[in-house]
């Protein structure tokens, strides 16, 4: 379930264009009245916004937004401002980039999205970069992470809740003989990590548990420390309970000392609009404080009105 | 260009679908009516005769195909009705298991079909098989074979022109120097193969020919004979130059003692609509006879007829 709030009444897609632009006018910046429209309206409402905003005035809201805002609050208003698959091939990109590289980015997107939604994520990266998103990952990652991330992102997986249980017994026993010989990165764990449906590979982990007594993370974690098995258990999290790893991400982000803004902003951004209530569930139940207030703690200024109007905090 | 012929005047689906009921009615079957009807209606007027039959007599137009008629006609006619992404589906289904087992076939559908309409072929996969076709390919494979398949089939290639010739000429010494040492089977050789657009990889086979002398393919001949070798040949052959490839499938099934069926069906029924005009050229060129000529040569009553319809023979 979604944090994002839309106001019973949403004003004409030119209305809230002109508003926008009202906005940018002048001496300063009006930012609250960017959060009340922005904050506030679904993604096809907000690609009616920019379809109307360019009608207007001859340019792309995204850049007004670019021009007139600023650091940590630009990149959350514009990252949610995209539509998500345009959003995610952006985040993917940059994820491909030297410095801005990031396995982690790219297998939360393969993981976490339906099957659809990623293939809609593959066709923007095609409009926009002139490149498959695969070739970039592919280009971008070598040995085990290659093996792992490829079958990920070029994945469309069965989306049916039918499991086959004979199957789930048999694939179950594959990844306990590989794990227990520590080869983690063996094809057959991959094959079954990157095709196999949700439902079906749930099914498996749960045989596993049931079979050999423990949680397959667990027997993970025992391994080692390494970053393939780190993406590799992570990968299973994403695939099967996506609350639990998005609860971290946030709780990595703003505990300790500073905070990782752009972890922050990714979670807020890509979550609001799809489980973002089941997150921020987990997140008081682990953290025994609710994410608003965390988020307020870490975070300031208009930055912060935009991530607590994303997840939904105060009045429409 | 295709070969599929459509009279100037085509019939109501309803009337059609009529026309094919009475084909099947009585004593023995019409086989030339349905012929005349099947084999001169592009997919979309099939897909409308196939919901015009259902709706007049609450049966699949496919379902009294497969009780009127038999042998070769029979999955020639079948093979040709269904919808180009199911009949990839059926396929590719068929050779996933084990008595029509197929990597060539895999290999076929992945790597002469546009990106759209591979995906189409994964959207059929679930509708018809409930489970994904990557799931299948990987399960079936194994090895060198299945690092190969697997990204084939779930390719979404960038399908525009441009062409970077930098990067061109860097992965060409790249997969001159895996092929010099044996390693065909390298991760970077299957990276470039099953990631790179059509036309980069193109850009990139040509540099190869400069700057070292030789077509890949005849460079990767002298390797050895191996199956996997010759699958990579042909990838290769299917990705570039995909007529000359179905010239040799052809020639294959029709030249020497016996014919093969399966092919010349498969071939036939699945470029018609696509590219038969370009095949036809390049057989004529290779044999010195003409495909027509061949197919009547090699094949008799109602399947030579479907046949020589479907590559263009005779009249409307």
């Amino acid at each position: 379930m979604a944090t994002l709030r839309i106001p019973a009444h949403v004003p004409a897609p030119s209305e809230d264009a002109e508003q926008l632009h009202k906005a940018f006018e002048g001496w300063g910046t009006n930012e609250q009245l960017i959060i009340d429209i922005l904050a506030h309206r679904n993604a096809a409402q907000r690609n009616s916004i920019r379809k109307a905003y360019r009608e207007a005035y001859g340019k792309d809201l995204l850049k007004s937004l670019d021009e007139e805002l600023s650091s940590d609050f630009e990149r959350a208003v514009v990252l949610f401002t995209l539509d998500p698959a345009e959003r995610d091939a952006y985040l993917a990109n940059e994820s491909t980039k030297k410095f801005t590289s990031s396995n982690w980015i790219l297998m939360e997107i393969a993981c976490t999205r339906s099957s659809y939604e990623l293939f809609n994520v593959r066709r923007a990266y095609h409009a926009r970069y002139k490149k498959s998103l695969e070739e970039d990952v592919a280009y971008h990652t070598k040995g085990d992470h290659r093996k792992l991330l490829v079958p990920l992102v070029s994945a469309f997986r069965y989306e049916g809740e039918e499991v086959n249980m004979t199957l789930a017994k048999s694939e179950a026993k594959i990844l306990h003989e590989k794990i227990s010989h520590k080869h983690y990165s063996d094809e057959e764990v991959i094959r079954i990590v990157t095709t196999r449906s949700k439902a079906q590979l749930n099914a498996t982990l749960n045989q596993y548990n049931t079979a050999f007594g423990n949680d397959i993370n667990k027997d993970l974690e025992a391994g080692s420390d390494d970053e393939f098995l780190k993406l590799l258990r992570a990968a299973i999290q994403c695939l099967t309970v996506p609350e639990k790893y998005f609860e971290k991400v946030l709780r990595e982000a703003i505990v300790g000392l500073g905070t990782d803004e752009w972890a922050l902003t990714r979670v807020v951004t890509t979550r609001a609009e799809v489980d973002m209530v089941r997150i921020k569930e987990e997140y008081h139940r682990r953290n025994s404080v609710t994410l608003e207030k965390a988020i307020a703690g870490d975070t300031s200024g208009d930055y912060e009105k935009m991530l607590l109007a994303l997840v939904g905090a105060g009045d429409v």
